[in-house]
């Protein structure tokens, strides 16, 4: 670690994203996802598993009220959990319980975070107004000392913190201060980031290592890189000595969570089995295999990422950087997918990565993304940025259809209907996308994230600017006491051309610019000499004496890719998948008929990279040669015949962008296809 | 369905198996099996879970004597059903009461029945006088009024026949009657017998049409074909009926199965799905997909097959055929294992047979062998024969070790013993055999099986012997008031000589021969005229006018085979099994080392057939010329890479007898490798 290259994001309203994919991505989500959601939390989504989010809020501020009037401590405890208190028969006419999942009141504070980054690039008072109605209500839920989780407020406040391995206390108030932050940075409003700091200091005085103070942490993470925004909004260092702490203290022995829940100790390996889920098998800093429940991995770890920075600690680095490799190296998608099964949502061991039954969830790719951004803070290397791209692009787009309305959890990389419909163990794989869950996390953490893109596009340091991800935007940077102006035209993600405008005279300004993976080193540069420019981590740096303005364009070369997979990944053995740039593609029924599983790329035949749309929206589609195999040998009602070589009849293969996959109905997909 | 050619097995007492191949297998178990399952019902076996299926029949028993002397009509009910009464902290002290699965007294009955068949061939006076002993201690748990299933007499006889869904109830008094038909016809003697067929009427009482009787049916099938052995020893068409009757009766709507679970009824489809498992979504003569539990199914199409026979039932014969095929045709692994998902351990969706994950129960190919059996009876056709061979010599046989101390619940095509151990979804895959299972259905079934093997040999007709195996025998066979003596040596599995002498002299004696598939039609026969001799379904007929001693000499063609899947069957793309006669092959990492997966069979190559051992066994291997795919474009630490075409060294792959696998220590395995 060198804290001479550090950097941090820029400020989403030192910029304006333009760019003409990603901005019609975040108006899809502006226009769509956020009021779409804001109905979901209000119960008013026809067809769709009511929130009962807002409603939660109403009943806990209501409760609070005539507590209040009573002066009574707290509400008798009504408390029973069953992780989903079911919903009433009559959604209009429910009782004053709380409803839905326990962590039911993140759903607000994610939507609420995607509208603060949507604002930034949106200002909409309108929506801003309906934002800080919300904000009232959430608020007059909150109790004199702070506490403010609407599950335990309305079922009985003497059972908080006595489940933290189940309950997601800590994961919402993880969420609320992620909220409430965008919020305070967005509009400079307060008083959301006031109720959440005053949780934060509930629960700060409630755990730590002082005697007598609990020694739990979250079962499921993200308080962990909360509170490092919180800190870093306050300044209070009380919430980064809380982070810490949760990260210092998970996976001791004996085991916080057996103390917790003596009914399920059992005993040696088989409870470090247990708490590979939640990372808590071993202290992280003796961790360097990514397992477990895959959110709450990448949650854990950007958290540890931010501690290692803030902290200067080089052991919890070297763990960060470990379980980068491990996942990046042993345990990734092509498409930036992770968690290859669905039990636990997890990981599975190195190089399993089965296509048909992957788990490759949204949110873990969102989480990878927050990780990568982490890293490259600490250390700007080109590694963590091309896995980011290829996570945003890919595994985290698919997860929303075209226009917004609907959404996959599970992101596979092969599909039959018939297998998702018939066979139990590919039920988590839907061949189309949904459109709400009862458990709402992967469609608000695509809001929040598409909205707040430009914070993984761009860091800085002092006198650098890192230019990560290439997306039309314009901004300003200060160094020192001037300003720097940046304007950037792509044409990624179907062409290598960037143009990036710079207005920096008499500063010592410093461009570092990604070169992205796919192009292979092949980049041409105008604008600048060569003794301006030096190459390092896979950045070009270009330090220069700026004049008024200066314009480089940018060229990275951007050839058809066939790739493979490491030999140990059995899935993938004979097969290749298709990218270009940072798309990766996928074969689906609709354009190449049914059985997936009998076309063949030609490696050695021609292809077209033609402009298309799917369901009016612009790409290039990929058109190569091919073959369709053909059994000549088979005999009708046999199921297994002596073996004839195969006949293979040419076919056009036509490959379309694997997010833009499921968008024209349900239908047979694959990325990796044999050769 | 044609009266005239229905055909009924042998009376194992009236031949004897002297077969290399398989005498050798009948000793294994006779030797090992039987001791060894005689111990664990004993609990006598170190470090394998007791079984206390004997002392649970003593406990019965006892009660019984109390009861008596005090003259209770039964003892107080202490009924609390948890499938499985958890063992004593202390083996040696354990209380008066049931312990281990509501099914453990079907260790008895499948141990009798193993005991039997074993006695025909191998006369033991040590080894009856203990089965003799045994089958006092069970007939003094019987009751007064024939009920006999011990969990229900300790915990409390007014629960009996309340959960016929889950407990196992029918399914236990099914086994008693086959191990009670078993011993009564090896020795004549008729105490258990007697003992079933008062449980039989005690259940003929309860059970029935006839208004007043119970409408319900076994939840795991048995007892319907068990009825049917029992009527045709008895003669008594009571047992005839109620076998019936569960046949007739299962599927019906409303379902029983519902009336017996009200709490578990769910609405139209999703109800018909839960009831696939117990193949009661649909009356039988409307079924013609196999679906549900593997094992259950085979064992109810065994008795439907059985009904079908006895009361002309064209259209549950129809139904039989129907699902035969969609077994045959769809659902069934090269190996003759069936069932492709472990959820259920049942049938998956057709084609979906996946390798790795298959869940291919011993028990249930052994039940594929007992339809198949059946369906030889009614109409001699090779198709059922040589199912029935290759799930003898492969996917049965694979369940037992070659020195019979360990057992295969599961038998899957490809191995890879990291996955068993790391990845939840593959967990019930063991890379190696185990000691003995709580739930001990695989290992006696395995006894019962190969004891018999001669029941599934031959059957007659008046005047006609059907040989549907090739395995070394000397038998008679009755021919109006004459003997006709058939003695066969045969060099099977591993070569296609067979020599069968006949003295049938003045007999019309029809000896009907089985032309296996895998000889592909190529064989010649010595010793008898093109005249004496015709084909029909796959079995050549000779008729002729015996003289004192006719010698037949067979040559089955025994070339070596590669086999391919219906291209539906996605898992077996691009790839080949290796047969010979009637053996599977199989790689395994002890002689073709690790990563099995990057081996790939040359069709265009040279192969060899050499004799081998293995753990002393005698078995043929193959040599194959092959290649090992080498991957020169990889880059260490990176997971994908550009492709380029693999290179692919020259080796020798050594494939042993599929049955033969995991003999040598815990490593990969593949069935299917790609050509």
């Amino acid at each position: 670690m060198e804290k001479n290259m550090y950097s941090r994001p820029l400020s989403l309203r030192s910029m304006k994203i333009n760019d003409k994919f990603w901005k019609q991505e975040m108006e899809v989500v502006r226009k769509e996802v956020i009021p779409y959601q804001w109905a979901a939390l209000n119960n008013q989504v026809e067809g769709a598993a009511p929130s009962f989010c807002m409603r939660n809020f109403k009943v806990a501020g209501k409760q609070n009220k005539e507590r209040k009037e009573q002066g009574k401590a707290f509400i008798e405890p009504k408390y029973t959990f069953r992780g989903f208190e079911s919903l009433p028969e009559d959604p209009n006419h429910p009782e004053d319980k709380f409803y839905g999942f326990v962590f039911q009141d993140s759903d607000f504070s994610k939507w609420i975070e995607a509208v603060g980054y949507s604002l930034t690039q949106h200002p909409d008072p309108k929506l801003e107004a309906i934002a800080d109605g919300a904000i009232d209500i959430v608020c007059a839920a909150q109790q004199d000392d702070g506490y403010l989780d609407t599950y335990y407020i309305i079922n009985g406040k003497d059972k908080i913190f006595t489940n933290l391995k189940d309950h997601h206390e800590l994961y919402c108030m993880g969420h609320l201060i992620e909220g409430a932050v965008a919020y305070y940075e967005a509009t400079g409003k307060d008083k959301l980031l006031k109720a959440a700091a005053r949780f934060a200091d509930y629960a700060a005085a409630h755990f730590g290592p002082e005697e007598g103070k609990c020694k739990g942490y979250p079962g499921h993470e993200i308080a962990e890189m909360a509170l490092v925004r919180l800190y870093e909004v306050t300044k209070e260092p009380r919430y980064l000595e809380l982070s810490k702490f949760f990260i210092d203290e998970r996976g001791k022995r004996p085991y916080y969570f057996d103390k917790e829940h003596p009914e399920e100790v059992k005993k040696g390996h088989e409870n470090d089995l247990r708490y590979f889920y939640n990372q808590a098998h071993l202290p992280v800093r003796q961790q360097d295999e990514a397992v477990g429940h895959a959110v709450r991995a990448v949650y854990l770890y950007s958290g540890m990422a931010d501690i290692a920075r803030l902290t200067e600690d080089e052991t919890l680095y070297q763990s960060c950087e470990k379980l980068w490799d491990s996942m990046a190296n042993e345990k990734m998608y092509i498409t930036g997918g992770i968690g290859g099964t669905q039990i636990g949502e997890a990981f599975s061991y190195p190089y399993d990565l089965p296509n048909d039954t992957a788990y490759a969830e949204t949110c873990a790719s969102i989480g990878l993304v927050f990780f990568a951004r982490r890293m490259l803070e600490i250390k700007p290397d080109a590694k963590y940025a091309n896995v980011m791209e290829r996570a945003l692009y890919n595994g985290i787009l698919s997860g929303m259809a075209l226009d917004g309305k609907s959404f996959f959890y599970v992101n596979p990389l092969e599909v039959l209907p018939e297998a998702s419909h018939k066979d139990e163990r590919k039920f988590h794989v839907k061949p189309v996308r949904q459109k709400w869950f009862g458990c709402a996390c992967c469609p608000p953490n695509l809001a929040r994230l598409v909205s707040s893109i430009g914070s993984y596009t761009y860091t800085e340091k002092e006198d650098t600017l890192f230019v990560h991800l290439y997306m039309g935007s314009e901004l300003t940077k200060k160094v020192g006491d001037k300003d720097a102006n940046v304007a950037i035209t792509s044409e990624l993600p179907w062409d290598g051309n960037v143009e990036i405008a710079v207005e920096a005279k008499d500063t010592d300004f410093v461009l570092a610019l990604r070169i992205p993976d796919w192009c292979g080193g092949n980049y041409t540069v105008d604008g600048i000499e060569k003794d301006e420019m030096s190459e390092k981590d896979g950045y070009l740096y270009v330090k220069k004496a700026w004049s008024e303005k200066d314009v480089l364009k940018l060229h990275f070369s951007m050839p058809l890719l066939l790739m493979e997979a490491d030999e140990k990944v059995r899935e993938d053995a004979g097969k290749v998948a298709v990218l270009r740039g940072p798309i990766v593609y996928c074969l689906e029924e609709v354009d190449n008929g049914k059985d997936l599983h009998l076309l063949e790329v030609n490696p050695d035949g021609k292809y077209e990279i033609k402009d298309s749309e799917i369901c009016g929206n612009p790409v290039k589609v990929v058109e190569m040669n091919g073959f369709r195999v053909v059994d000549t040998a088979k005999k009708d009602g046999e199921l297994y015949h002596v073996y004839k070589r195969k006949e293979k009849e040419a076919v056009e293969l036509k490959f379309v962008p694997y997010y833009t996959w499921a968008n024209r109905g349900e239908n047979e997909m694959m990325v990796w296809v044999r050769v």
